[in-house]
């Protein structure tokens, strides 16, 4: 028995109704015909997940990882297999370039699709996240000939991709790093140990392509002498055919409270003669070329929050129809516990986090799309704009309420919840790495006041405020959304409009910045949440009346948004007491 | 090296200042002379805490337990050693009644005593937990003669007792269970399976006395047809000493998120000729007998919140003032992680939440020794509300807010959080049971607006919420306490009230109870552990003007209230809105 079914009537509705799929399209300059075969797509991918990677995912928790002499690492029973099915089914080309193998599908569907994968394995599913980085970050910064040599085997998936950037004394303050490159003939030779390598070593792929970040002899201390070197496991000859073994080795696995059966390495370079590197990029710029894949990563890891809630989410609503526990209010039997309202208060949190999560996930995720666009300028500049705001508050937003949901999925069960057999504990287990990888939430909320909130003068927040205030005022209260639920959301964007200021007028005080950038991380992602699924339940009425979904969907809908007006959206009034109390 | 040093100048405060000890003696009718020993007590305890209990915590967990066929647990090294130094203190018998052995201090005090066996070691805390919940259930309603025969034991500690109410069908509603005892002669013979049996089996103790829920033949259905049972694993000879092994075993133990080194088992009782069990108080009144340990019990989980908070925030101090990472805000070179601005938050966060529910946790259990003093009915009726009021709160706001401080240290590390190597992972993964066992805090919400707001028509929440603004009316805005700081706090009442009125209006709508009864629980437990923190705000100043507290202390206090007052007591306003807004 599967625990996951993918939601693929809500990723539909979002995709298509809420982000605006087809617009998306054009802005983005791809064919639009991907919105025409959205749902099989969607389709596919969800037996794929459901029938062969989710069925892997307790077992392989349970069994974990295994690491030999050598630093050979054997992953879990049926993880290659499953592998090679998605390479099969091109599930790792989607959103790339079709020049070196890719599909040319928007971002946006493809993170629908890898919304699955995480809500099915999350372990199995760092895997492909990875390469995708990697990909991300050869495609826009590397020469020619490496894209030439490296890309198409990334892009199918054949060969996965990693990235290095985190030593014992660097992990926050990557610029402390001190893996050392040297120049020789037209490589370099790479030295140094790194330390929780996602997937760094593994017998999936017959190579692996580490990213790693170095120093050059002589380069600027701190970030502004970091380089981006391509290494790959097995050296790759010139006809594209692989040749020896690099100077490599992965040295243990880390043991972790979750996602046991991904492989988190400490990676040793060039303990014999130096691997063999090449350089990504201009010398000293590695940072800049490291964030081209960062930035969507971030993006990908809040979508994990979206997948996991999403998990959680439909494993606890079976439990709950099922465990027979006490006699609830109205009845007069003992039934099942979902009769109990503080466990129908418990799921409609869960779910209406998890449909908030993915509306707002899903918008970022498109603007990554139109980003790349062939559009005018200023559009252009406002589609990144846009994308640089939203991308800490995904990363942060979706992955702090992700612990809130798998911690009510693991309530819900009780002390059946505690224990391991269930599969809720692996759930709350994995979920945890969320708000730490990929920049921890602190460093998203810096980002967020620090660069995103101040760094264009307020450009990007007043826009963004100004679309929300105009989509709350073109709205009426009606039998779907009352007066004072609509009211709360028009205060919620005032209360905004003032922490935002408080921000924009203390940009040059640092402390006072890093005091509330959490309280304004938290308070902008609900706030945005809150603006999506009222944008939802306006198009889910649309839809209904058009006929494209179903009156039990947009019923559910209804009473989804409609949760989280009254039950999520309200605390904000706490970050925004906070950001208003302390003193600058 | 000890993760853990007894906050014995808090502690003391707490106890002496904020709850008022000798005025608790003096109504509980109990000797004085603890209050001048206080501070020799608690570093005593202390020092057993630090130096024998904490050390074997880590080990423990990864060691777990054995259990071989015969149904024998075997516990983690040092765990029989340090629990053998426990009894040989006396430390088990502070509270007990001094007619068999105990030795007659203040719950509160035992509580905060207890407070440090739960920091340094939460699995083996429990054996000692349990055996008190034993202790206090055959106190209350045994008869005399099982009384002289087995509580001088288990108050010394030779003997560990447990609580047997949970089946697989039967958790949250007990009234589900269908363990069986029939009488025969002077006993009853017991048989059936109990599930999650805390410390059920183990080889610290010599014996154990298990208090099991069990049906008669023909008993009514539901609560109304339960009898508590005293159930030894050795039975004992009327002279008391040990005699045969009784008819019970524990058949397996749970695998769970944590607490790995405390024995969560499965017991069959009965499995031969049947288990022999002593009867409890009246036949059909077992749910009332266990009430007698489970509310003191719930206040010790709670308890065990503040425990698990103390500890992670101790060592996340110190991690945070070694770990160096990055250029702060106002500094020119790398420092240690505790100069940044949002790792200051996050401490500032878990250290005023931790005072804050201590402050509350040990008022509460000061009421636990004033309702049994021999007081005017009156006062009694005030104590016992009281204590029935903050009971839920305590167990449920403590629990709920240890989760945030846990994740909080596990944040505060980074990457390294996630790895078991620190501790942190551990104290995460500890402090998840909290908010399931003794009730979850669904069940303590349910009891609060159920029974506790409104069974006395609101007696008891008017009582509090009038004694709370006669304390705020008496606080005049200083240096200290700006005015905006006191509004907040007097705000918080008024909706309090408001929201007192909306329980009370609607007591007979069940379902409208249960959907805001967890927000009223968060609501209630963050106001009143404000009220707590200006309490001890108040107390702080005099003692230190009276060279009570040293300016450290004072300073350090002032802190830590007004950072609660500014970022967790608005935590209220979302509760308050939802409970608004939530249609009757």
């Amino acid at each position: 028995m599967s625990h996951y079914t993918a939601p693929v009537e809500d990723m539909g509705f979002v995709l298509k109704e809420v982000v605006g799929l087809e617009k998306v399209c054009e802005e983005a300059g791809l064919d639009t015909s991907t919105v025409d075969i959205i749902e099989t797509v969607l389709d596919a991918a969800g037996k794929l997940a459901k029938e062969e990677i989710e069925p892997i995912n307790k077992p392989a928790d349970l069994e974990g990882l295994k690491i030999n002499s050598s630093g050979e690492v054997t992953t879990a029973k049926g993880f290659k297999e499953a592998y090679q099915h998605y390479v099969e089914g091109g599930w790792g080309s989607l959103q790339f370039d079709t020049a070196y193998g890719g599909q040319g599908v928007p971002f946006v569907v493809a993170a629908s699709v890898q919304e699955m994968w995480h809500s099915a394995n999350m372990s199995w599913g760092l895997c492909p996240l990875l390469t995708q980085g990697a990909v991300e970050a050869i495609t826009h910064n590397a020469s020619e000939e490496l894209k030439q040599r490296y890309l198409p085997k990334l892009i199918s998936g054949e060969w996965s991709g990693t990235m290095n950037l985190t030593e014992g004394d660097a992990g926050t303050d990557v610029g402390a790093l001190k893996t050392r490159a040297i120049p020789e003939k037209d490589h370099y030779l790479i030295r140094g140990q790194k330390i929780y390598i996602t997937w760094g070593e593994h017998d999936m792929t017959e190579n692996i392509v580490h990213l790693v970040l170095a120093r050059l002899p002589d380069a600027p201390a701190g970030v502004k002498g970091i380089s981006l070197f391509l290494v790959p496991k097995i050296l790759v000859n010139e006809d594209g055919s692989l040749g020896e073994p690099n100077d490599l080795k992965a040295l243990s696995l880390e043991d972790k409270i979750g996602i046991h059966a991904c492989p988190t390495c400490v990676m040793s370079y060039g303990d014999k003669t130096g691997a063999i590197g090449y350089l990504i990029g201009e010398e000293n710029k590695g940072i800049q070329c490291m964030f081209t894949m960062m930035n969507n990563a971030r993006l990908t890891v809040g979508l994990q929050g979206v997948s996991i809630a999403e998990r959680a989410y439909q494993q606890t609503l079976s439990f709950c129809k099922e465990r027979v526990q006490g006699v609830a209010p109205g009845y007069t039997d003992a039934g099942p516990i979902i009769r109990h309202p503080d466990v129908k208060r418990m799921l409609a949190t869960m779910r209406s986090i998890t449909e908030a999560a993915r509306a707002l996930t899903y918008t970022a995720c498109a603007e990554v799309d139109m980003a790349a666009g062939d559009l005018p300028t200023e559009m252009l500049a406002r589609h990144n704009r846009r994308l640089g705001l939203l991308t800490p508050i995904v990363k942060g937003w979706c992955t702090e309420t992700a612990q809130e949901v798998a911690s009510l999925s693991l309530q819900c069960h009780g002390g059946m919840g505690y224990i391991e057999e269930t599969g809720i504990a692996q759930i709350f287990r994995d979920a945890r790495i969320l708000p730490i990888y990929e920049g921890t939430n602190g460093i998203q909320s810096m980002d967020l006041v620090g660069r995103k909130i101040t760094g264009d003068g307020g450009l990007g927040i007043k826009e963004l405020i100004l679309e929300m205030k105009a989509f709350s005022n073109q709205i009426s209260p009606d039998t779907l959304l009352s007066k004072a639920q609509l009211d709360r959301f028009k205060e919620s964007l005032i209360a905004l409009e003032e922490a935002s200021s408080l921000v924009l007028n203390n940009s040059e005080n640092k402390h006072y910045l890093g005091m509330i950038a959490f309280d304004m991380l938290m308070m902008l992602g609900t706030i945005t949440a809150a603006w999506q699924m009222l944008k939802s339940l306006e198009k889910a009425k649309a839809a209904f009346e058009n006929k494209k979904v179903s009156s039990e969907f947009f019923e559910s809908k209804t009473k989804s948004v409609g949760h989280f007006i009254d039950s999520i959206l309200p605390r904000y009034l706490a970050h925004f007491t906070t950001i208003s109390a302390t003193s600058c």
